[in-house]
């Protein structure tokens, strides 16, 4: 058995079952092994490495498993990278293998051959490391496996030097797993303490909260406090961690809510420091006191000095707090939270009118109203996000994912992923210009029959860019270098073998969505045709 | 003016006409100072990074200006980074401006921020830099400009703070351009003693050559010593150096001919080490000593020792080792290469009948026989290039651009770049799977009507890792992961409103070449259907 071929069996001894992998010739030995062996795990083909990268980013979000991409020398790696940096920022365990040119070729000038190659790299990963010794080959293989579920995690990278593969490889060490570290009971009873001594304690519920499969614990821990939860902002959110049919669910976290501005103790719960995206734009309401829970040291006190902070395990962490406090009463707080809340969202829906212009907003509220709250969302939309986060309902654990790394194009691989590892239909919210950014995972989706549904927001536009120009420079007769008209987005997902509608209206948009078929029905697209403002 | 306008001042005094960008929020300062500037340069929309890069590639390599892509932030770094590769081994000067966020919120958890972005780029350029004060920026600018034109040259990268965008700006430094490295005395007198000694001496037409317009001056050199000339191999080859009806031609070089192994000096003319694929497939013919003429110091020597070595100015070499020979009589040699090469091209030929299957083979044929010595062509078909320049006639100086970085993708955007260089048309000869590679620039040449005529060998395969795994394995039923067909490829041009045709057979492709447009007529595709064999 050739290196390549024990290497396959190792995957399969860490349970992967989906390797997401374009080759080049590099990767001919895996390829031989992978003609001659019975069993997986199966080798996904896609034809650009930015889709293999988000592909094992989406498949590591919805299974819980270690999502691998296997890339093609430093060009694959340089195609692949963008969609890494979203995979770090989402703390997706993705491990990276990458084929390149072998050891007696490597010293000299080689093709495609970087002698600086993991230095690319290494900014978006944990670990990287190059396979020195074939003999090594597997041990190499497992550690970066098993770097990416360190916590808090991040991706991994292995080159594997190509004669290496055909190597007599050595033993393949035991599967292992990152350790969860618990809270220290101290924090835990600081937090408490804080807790008991707000009187207008708001909680945010942060990705790690649905990462963990602790919707409940944090539930609990808000019913105890009788504090309203927002749902991180648009901005941050990875993962959506709370019921929105929870009588406690006060909307999304925006920070420049008037009621935060009341709050005496803001929670974030499960959650990075939420990210800025200039310095006029506040990320946190100011002087508010915050309790920080994290599964990363690094993320508390990076950009202010929380009043207390609770490291470690999410679960734990919430639970550890929610039984140390005492339940005291929070007066009308609550409530006044929870009608400002409802307030506001009537506010939104007046301002959204379905019988108003066509614009993105009235798209996704339309499609919130369709869509319910137990369909498996990937969104990657741009400014359409935030309307559509809005009016979103959610009542299943887990079934939201989005990016917040900014790296257009991610939601058309990572849908795939999602696909894949989830086995039933999944709703991709994107927009024209995140198309541009992924056209080749149509060709792995209608390949693979996944069962995935890309909703395209098409107004024709870099809104994100209208609206930042409006800003700096008020309205104005041109947006240099905005308008991205003129692709027929429908039959641009025929040529790849989708079935594809174009709809424009409150009507047409329903009815496409009644007629999304089952799982088995491999993939459809359609194309929502808005006009160019963003709400109205 | 803001530093924004002064930017775009200082890029006109350069003589940069085009700038090719995908915009992000961070260049708002920009765009708001292009709507309110007139003149140039002109900002070039693209719909990828990726598209950016290689488009500032190709427009540079064919323009002999400077590139320019301005990206957006790490996330536009990250998706440019393998066309900046292709730039780096093609010693094109390409200058990437990256805008990034302001001061006041990089050291934050920032949007598509990384505080090590300059380290995933380094790798690929001569020089990166960080823009630390506004009054610095047109300096900055200016420096990363003047590094790309540097011998050797090497694509540069600058990231600008948006806030420095609308600060006041310091004073631009005036434009300045690289110096040009005569070779020493002592090393031409050396080459053309070993030129005098050597009777069977063979030239390697390298892309420098036609980089410095220095055609005619190899030629001469070549009459002189009554050599062979052959043009770098397709796994060097960037730009074309010598005409095919020199009655010198002797064919492309492909180190294992029979003659190369007979020759007692190999003069490799204006081009780096040859690249090596691997440790099995020699770059060189054994034994023979070698002469290299390089405008790179660390080129010569850095596979093998070479007999002597000629670093600077590929005019200035060439001129200077022809007027130092004596003009020996080489005796039979030169007409016993050029026989040989002649037997073999009618070999290829036979090998190859126009009514045979339409293989690859048989398309790149009919394709040479019907373009003839003076199309402009960009090449990025893979296994495709090497029938083609076979066949290939060449008479027209430095019409010839093509890639040896093994980056998909790069000759769709590159054509783009190619044509609005030279404002003719272009014939972009693409693989399928490099379509999918590189789908966004059919969005700007639709946009901005350039004339590229792409013409795409269809086979549905990665017929190289196909080709690879019959060398390891031989003949067998299954090559895993080598079949992409299923993809519309006219069908998917035409979804961005470009003209385009299917064909196959030799009479089908002759037809649709014959329709070729002018340069007013803007793009097009030929998609050509070809059987899934390379040769037969």
């Amino acid at each position: 058995m050739t290196a390549a071929a024990r290497l396959l069996e190792t995957l399969a001894q860490w349970g992967i079952e989906h390797v997401f992998c374009c080759p080049g010739t590099s990767e001919i030995p895996v390829l031989d092994a992978l003609a001659a062996r019975r069993g997986g795990p199966e080798f996904v083909l896609t034809t650009h490495e930015a889709i293999s990268v988000s592909m094992a980013d989406g498949y590591a979000r919805a299974s819980g498993r270690i999502g691998v991409a296997y890339l093609h020398t430093n060009v694959g790696v340089a195609n692949g990278l963008a969609h890494l940096y979203a995979a770090q920022v989402a703390r997706s365990s993705v491990a990276i293998l990458a084929g390149i040119k072998g050891t007696a070729t490597l010293p000299h000038r080689a093709l495609t051959t970087s002698p600086r190659l993991l230095e690319t790299a290494a900014p978006y990963v944990g670990h990287a490391w190059q396979n020195l010794r074939a003999e090594d080959l597997l041990e190499d293989v497992s550690r970066t496996l098993w770097h990416t579920t360190v916590i808090p995690e991040q991706p991994a990278i292995l080159t594997i030097p190509q004669d290496h593969l055909a190597a007599e490889p050595g033993v393949a060490p035991p599967v292992r797993w990152g350790a969860r570290q618990g809270p220290a009971a101290e924090a835990v009873r600081h937090a408490s303490a804080l807790l008991d001594a707000a009187r207008r304690p708001v909680l945010v519920a942060g990705s790690d909260v649905a990462r963990r499969g602790a919707e409940t614990d944090l539930a609990r821990l808000a019913e105890r406090l009788g504090a309203p939860v927002f749902v991180e902002s648009r901005r941050d959110l990875e993962r959506w961690s709370f019921r929105t049919d929870h009588p406690l669910y006060a909307g999304l976290f925006e920070p420049r809510a008037p009621m935060l501005a009341e709050a005496d103790l803001l929670v974030l719960a499960g959650m990075p420091t939420p990210l800025e995206f200039s310095a006029e734009v506040a990320a946190l309401p100011s002087g508010v006191p915050i309790l920080h829970l994290s599964e990363d040291a690094a993320e508390p006190g990076r950009r202010y000095v929380p009043a207390g902070a609770v490291v470690g395990d999410t679960v734990a962490a919430l639970r550890g707090v929610a039984e140390g406090v005492r339940a005291p009463s929070r007066g009308e707080w609550p409530a006044r939270v929870l009608k400002n809340s409802a307030d506001r969202h009537a506010r939104w829906a007046a301002e959204v009118p379905l019988d108003g212009e066509f614009s993105a907003a009235v798209a996704m509220r339309t499609l919130a109203d369709v869509i319910g709250g137990e369909r498996l969302l990937v969104l990657d939309a741009v400014t359409s996000t935030l309307p559509l986060l809005r009016f979103l309902q959610r009542t299943r654990a887990d079934s939201l994912f989005a990016t917040a790394s900014g790296s257009l194009g991610w939601g058309m691989g990572a849908a795939a992923g999602v696909a894949m590892a989830r086995r039933e239909r999944v709703l991709a919210v994107v927009g024209d210009g995140v198309v541009q950014f992924g056209v080749p995972a149509f060709w792995t989706v209608a390949r693979y029959r996944l069962p995935v549904t890309y909703l395209v927001v098409n107004n024709g536009k870099y809104q994100a860019v209208v609206a930042g120009m409006r800003k700096s420079g008020g309205e104005r007769g041109e947006y240099p270098l905005t308008d991205i008209s003129g692709v027929e987005i429908a039959a641009l997902a025929t040529a790849f073998g989708i079935k594809a509608v174009t709809v424009d209206g409150v009507a047409g948009l329903r009815a496409a969505l009644a007629e999304d078929p089952g799982p088995e029905d491999g993939p459809r697209l359609i194309e929502v045709r808005v006009n160019d403002q963003l709400w109205q």
